[in-house]
């Protein structure tokens, strides 16, 4: 899936009191503000976060996972881009001016700051929820207007909150064992040190929860999807400090971690920045920040005395070992097969005049995942959407408002789930009636897109931005197009979208070259507003190809599928397939069947139904 | 073609006495210089040159179109890309190092400047040879070792070269008929002067000679194959000054031109904006000046008075009109007759066991060029190169060194000719007996790049940075490549290279989307050193196409190509194609035929060759 979040109310929440409640908050005397920034993301700039975190949603009442709402004395803007279009027009009250990024002439929530406040305003942001080099940007534009950002200590939104914001989760951390993750904490940590030391940094502060427990070989269950707990590291190269609510460790991920790693309280990084500022004052040394770190962490270190990269952490763990890589080949046969389950049940009921709405479907496909060896939960909220539900980019079926699987109409189900040895990330579109002229064509469009960037071979040195062009190229013959990315990396019973990487016309992937090793989905779309949607998608590797040449000496590289759900081929318009394409399809298929059948019950309805979708287009 | 100059003895010059007096002149007391940069291009920051601008060339001894020379007191080193390694290796005398850009841990002349020569270095230039936007930059770099650029009043190379440096051309500029050029100058000045309004600029100096001849639809002959002449132009509100030699200006062009516009000496550019300068100043306006435009005319109008961009008129010049757009598809068919007579003749010779060399076959390929309506005479050198010498990507031929051409070796012809309609710019390689079968592969995998461009449709917005990709992915299946860009814009009866846009990898490229109008090659190709080296280059036109959806509104583009000589179906390798390629390239072939026909006597030897080589592939 291409982005989602927390289960969504699709309705209006009346906000009024709530905003009501903010703007008192902004006459307090040391802040005297104009407006007030919320963004989505949480003190780790995580992209999903937990309940108490939840403040955009709160404020603005749209769930989405993407979105900034500025709330002014006299107006409130809800910032989102076009997967959420939709939805926010369902979700926001009259308050609010919902603001769609991404159109002509719409200005972004910054340029909105600068041009449509008035001048000399002062914004008010909770610095622990923007990044740094985000926070210097605007800093830098708001001055020339003559306007200010002011950092408040506590988060605003928090205080009209209340009680009713809930706890933070304190659950436990829980060791992975090495025969999950293939390389031991120790190992990771002096690596990373090498790195530091290349450039005399005095350290570098971890604020992403998953490169947290990426580096230290734990997992926990904080934030709902996501197996990460809520900490902060510093490493240097005499100490690891772990900041970390001490409740949360037991006596075997203490023994785990060892009499290296010390550990402080979850806040007290802050405090410890502060004091070492002076430290690399006197000893000119920096601290390594990564770019993605908050800009209250930098506050805390002294400005001057952070440098800012991307983290050497980030990059480390989206090259997976082959202990990794096999989990994730591994966990994705059993995925498949709790897939194809499912997709069997379903079309049984339907045939059989059940009447099934979209959320019983995605309760059901939870059900047979977690039939699955080593499976922990979900990685996303699954996306079961029928009809024109499927073009709402990330829908997210609500027991109240869910509309019934129409068996007449496509059926788009995006889903995937957390396994101790991997992550995974699927969606197929399918139909169990007779699909429309339109509907084939368009999936066959997308069919072509996916098949293009599953065959791609490109020299090392070859970026996601560049291969993007191959997810289109035969949408845009008729003139179609799909406006997400084509691919993110998956993490390693880890976070489902993970960077540096990624397929797609964001520039930043343009920065980062693919590697083998590395993870990216493939999952090109279409989208009819009212309609349907299409979107196929498969988590590939990328691994390197043996090329009958290798001109320049740079290495070639290609991808390896382990996504193993077979393509429907009764959506298929095999008039627009060139030979090669007609053969990918029946060899893919051929593969889901000799692949995924072992884990199925002989015979059972999920066998059947494989067999029977998989059998040869003819 | 994808980049040449002039014609280049392919063998060393002893250039020890000019180095030796050029140090001489290090030592100046206003100088005292530690290195002299001596870049490719003249004051107009051409491409190509006139001999009396050569000055890297005579410095160096290499002739090739890009390249950039730096001498200094203890070194010489000549900076130049893959395209140039093999020409340079031959060029280049005991004196020189030979840098290769592009070759991992290779500097630029700009590191080297900085890495190489020794702290505190004073490192002279011409400030008419180098942009404004390149100096300023360059100061930087220089700036933090505490080195400094100096600017020489004198071209040092020009001191050393004295009286055996070439005159300036002062060649006549000549009346382009609207006809012609669709479009009066006086309408191009109107729009220019919106644009400069718009942004309340106080006008823009024109400085590159493609611009100033299409501004004011003249055309010269000062620079071998670019039909331009020497003049600078100044365009504000109420002026229209053209510098220029006016030996150069007939009646009937001060007729055309009217009298709103105001004759200055060429080099009466430099006083005026150290006049206007003041002006400037007091009136707090901006003079806008192109990225491209000389160090110098900055510093005469000074740097703070100037803004710089993209010059409106590089944008205005890169789309045609309905009448240049005619007239460019009329000059190619007539183009693709004289080929087609060339090709024809050249395998007529072969077959007979005549012995021709490469010079011999370019010199009869211009004789065909030259009986041909409007002709005004070639675009650039043609490169005629048998075998190993295709490889050499800019391969020019000489008469004493140049090869025979094999009949049993690949034979590529690179080649365009000026008409007053157009510039034309083709590449086809063929083969006169039996091809190999790695040949045949290579040859197959940049033809399926060459479909895979022209078939492309994209939407409005689509940069040719991202469309690069569709070139080079069937090659990268097996493992080849090619070094240079896919493809370049093509002057009307201007020069060869235009911008701003292109197809290929450098991030240029990725700021200037395409446009309906605009023109470009289409030039795939591989280069296996030693052996051989294929291209197959066509010039397209971007059109918008109807698509059966508009998926966001922007509207499509596509290609329409207007190069018609066909594609040598005997180095097709079959197995490769799938079923569109296969019909692309006997549609292609099929309306070469039906097209440029009529342009060759019935029963000659060009339309006999023109009937065979066109019959359908099998």
């Amino acid at each position: 899936m291409s982005n989602n979040k927390n289960a969504s109310e699709i309705q209006a929440v009346d906000t009024t009191e709530r905003i009501t409640k903010l703007r008192t908050l902004f006459k307090k005397e040391k802040y005297n503000l104009t407006a007030y920034v919320i963004p989505s993301e949480d003190a780790h700039q995580s992209e999903y976060t937990a309940a108490c975190d939840a403040r955009r949603a709160f404020i603005s009442g749209f769930t989405g996972s993407a979105g900034l709402a500025v709330v002014s004395t006299d107006d409130a803007a809800l910032f989102t881009d076009g997967r959420y279009f939709l939805q926010a027009n369902k979700q926001l009250d009259h308050n609010w001016t919902l603001m769609k990024q991404g159109i002509p002439d719409v200005p972004t929530w910054q340029e909105y700051l600068v041009q449509n406040l008035p001048k000399d305003s002062r914004i008010g942001i909770d610095p622990t929820l923007i990044t740094a080099c985000d926070a210097k940007t605007l800093k830098e534009s708001l001055g020339k207007v003559g306007s200010s950002l002011v950092s408040t200590e506590e988060n605003l939104v928090d205080l009209v909150w209340g009680n009713a914001r809930p706890p933070r989760p304190c659950n436990p951390a829980n060791v992975l064992p090495s025969k999950y993750t293939g390389r031991s904490h120790d190992d990771k940590i002096a690596n990373l040190r090498e790195e530091l030391s290349k450039e005399n940094y005095y350290g570098f502060v971890v604020s992403a929860l998953d490169e947290i427990a990426w580096l230290f070989n734990l997992r926990g269950s904080d934030v709902k999807y996501n197996p990460v707990f809520f900490a902060y590291a510093l490493i240097t190269k005499d100490d690891i400090i772990l900041y970390i609510d001490e409740n949360k460790l037991s006596n075997e991920v203490k023994a785990h971690l060892g009499s290296s790693v010390k550990f402080r309280s979850y806040n007290a990084v802050f405090e410890d920045l502060r004091h070492l500022s002076v430290k690399f004052k006197s000893d000119n040394q920096k601290l390594l920040i990564s770019t993605r770190t908050s800009y209250a962490l930098t506050l805390a270190a002294g400005e001057d005395n952070t440098e800012s990269a991307r983290s050497p952490i980030l990059d480390a763990k989206a090259i997976k070992n082959e202990v990794e890589l096999e989990g994730m080949r591994q966990c994705h046969l059993r995925d498949a097969a709790a897939v194809i389950n499912y997709f069997a049940w379903l079309e049984q009921q339907l045939s059989a005049g059940n009447v099934l709405n979209e959320i019983d479907g995605a309760n059901r496909l939870e059900k047979f995942r977690g039939e699955q060896e080593d499976f922990v939960g979900l990685s996303f909220d699954t996306i079961s959407a029928s009809g024109p539900n499927g073009a709402i980019i990330h829908y997210s079926p609500e027991p109240k408002t869910c509309a019934a699987i129409d068996p007449n109409l496509l059926y788009l189900c995006d889903s995937g789930g957390q396994y101790k040895n991997g992550t995974t990330d699927v969606t197929r579109t399918i139909h169990f009636g007779k699909p429309t002229e339109q509907e084939k064509r368009a999936f066959t469009r997308v069919l072509q897109g996916h098949i293009a960037i599953d065959r791609a071979i490109f020299p090392k040195g070859t970026t996601g931005y560049l291969l993007d062009v191959l997810a289109r190229t035969s949408l845009w013959k008729d003139g179609l197009d799909f406006r997400h990315g084509t691919g993110h990396g998956v993490g390693c019973y880890l976070n489902v979208h993970e960077g540096p990487h990624g397929i797609g016309t964001r520039i930043v992937f343009n920065d980062v070259p693919l590697q083998a090793g590395m993870t990216v989905t493939n999952e090109p779309g279409y989208y009819e507003d009212g309609k349907f949607g299409v979107r196929i998608e498969s988590v590939v590797l990328v691994k390197e190809v043996d090329t009958p040449h290798n001109f320049g000496n740079r290495g070639y590289l290609g991808f390896e599928r382990i996504t193993f759900v077979p393509i429907q081929t009764k959506l298929v318009d095999v008039s627009l397939l060139d030979p090669i394409e007609h053969k990918w399809i029946n060899g893919y298929n051929a593969e889901c069947f000799q692949k995924v059948s072992p884990f199925l019950k002989p015979d059972s309805l999920g066998f059947r139904w494989l067999e029977r979708e998989t059998a040869a287009l003819k």
